[in-house]
């Protein structure tokens, strides 16, 4: 987030040669995050719950400083199905385990089913933007989000197993012909708590591996870090746009 | 679980004055990993997501260590219920948001339910521990494993809540009915793994507040601190008398 930040910063050139962008939760170990400008860069942590419990807070935090037309992006890595490693997946539906779009959340003991619809304005926007760049593939489609990372997204390599190469195969066939071009941990609940708030928001994910070929990176660290900036490039560039057009209307 | 390993440390007699405790995992910002002598100290994270990550990942480290006849422990916080703040709870069983004593995991979009009993004399030593200690109280119970710490344990402070206080207090009455001594959110995965692995596990977390009391922390940073030591406390006590034990026998 701070690598983001600094990027930001640059791009915007709004740096500060002499700034640290110091962590406004260096309180805490839980999450960090960095503010420029307009722009805010938190991390979540790995999974549902902790990104969920980072934006009930965030959420509280923009209300109660009166924040205006707030656009949220989550950015970060997946696992691609049928795609090229570093391709760019913008968040069309996320998608369950069984390749609904729908996020269970349980109440008081009792399930409720939320929509996880994301602004497809925004998505098309970002699409847009990567044309503009022109410097990476980007494309719509639908994210798959699970609980777990290894047995959850059909992987052979974690600590327990109890499928075949073929069943693992079958399963991702199935989640491509519905639609899912990626598989990440965090999407289902960030859209639907952002669709519950009003908040305009998208998933931008760039994808590590094509799943369909294995479970373990075989890019370079190099390649791999390239790769990781993407969704930060795309963002930027949108950001950016976002703030001179802003700046020619008011 | 830098703090614990120091701790450890001390208790032990392995201090090492110039020994700095590296981060055996420095090279990803997702986990911490410290180690003394035979104890190793992992951080988790937040949420079952999180911690069943971490957990594929050691259990495939310790195969590969040729680690023999590992005990796991989960130390942390939770919130408790009808307990005075500070009560350290070691748990029975860890149930679900329904109350069940069950992990319901997805594999390949179908869920597999899985038992989440820990091993039940390990749970005795460590109550024993707390006897030998007399530092703090300690009980045995069930604890809830949720997978979200607003909506999902009842909170009324979230960025979204759809209930009232009496809806809450009904809710967590039933619970503490059900046996539930205290709330969190990666017991029922830690649990499922451990079992499925054949690791003797306990979880210990210390209780911060009496949920049906209210929802947000009310006791000062330094009593709170104090009280987010003793699961370490505890533990470093049983992991003493273990090793004692082991010098004697062997």
């Amino acid at each position: 987030m701070k690598a983001f930040i600094e990027y930001i910063a640059a791009e915007l050139e709004m740096e500060d040669p002499k700034s640290e962008y110091p962590n406004i939760c260096a309180g805490t170990d839980r999450y960090a995050m960095y503010k420029v400008g307009p722009v805010l860069s938190v991390s979540h942590g790995m999974g549902i719950p902790s990104i969920a419990i980072m934006l009930h807070e965030l959420i509280k935090l923009l209300y109660h400083a009166q924040c205006k037309d707030v656009t949220i992006i989550r950015i970060g890595t997946s696992g691609g199905i049928g795609l090229e490693p570093g391709t760019v997946v913008v968040t069309k539906q996320s998608v369950d385990a069984t390749f609904q779009p729908k996020f269970e959340q349980v109440i008081l003991g009792k399930t409720v089913v939320r929509n996880t619809d994301l602004d497809q304005n925004l998505a098309e926007e970002l699409l847009q933007c990567s044309k503009e760049l022109d410097q990476f593939e980007t494309v719509i489609g639908n994210t798959m989000c699970t609980l777990d990372f290894y047995e959850g997204q059909a992987r052979l390599d974690g600590a327990f197993c109890s499928y075949s190469e073929k069943d693992k195969q079958d399963y991702l066939i199935k989640a491509r012909e519905a639609g899912v071009c990626n598989i990440e941990m965090e999407s289902s609940v960030f859209s639907a708590m952002c669709k519950l708030s009003g908040l305009r928001a998208a998933v931008v994910c760039v994808t590590l591996l094509d799943r369909l070929k294995g479970d373990q990176l075989m890019s370079s660290h190099e390649v791999l870090n390239s790769f990781q900036k993407r969704p930060q490039i795309l963002v930027g560039c949108f950001i950016k746009k976002q703030l001179m057009a802003k700046a020619v209307t008011s």
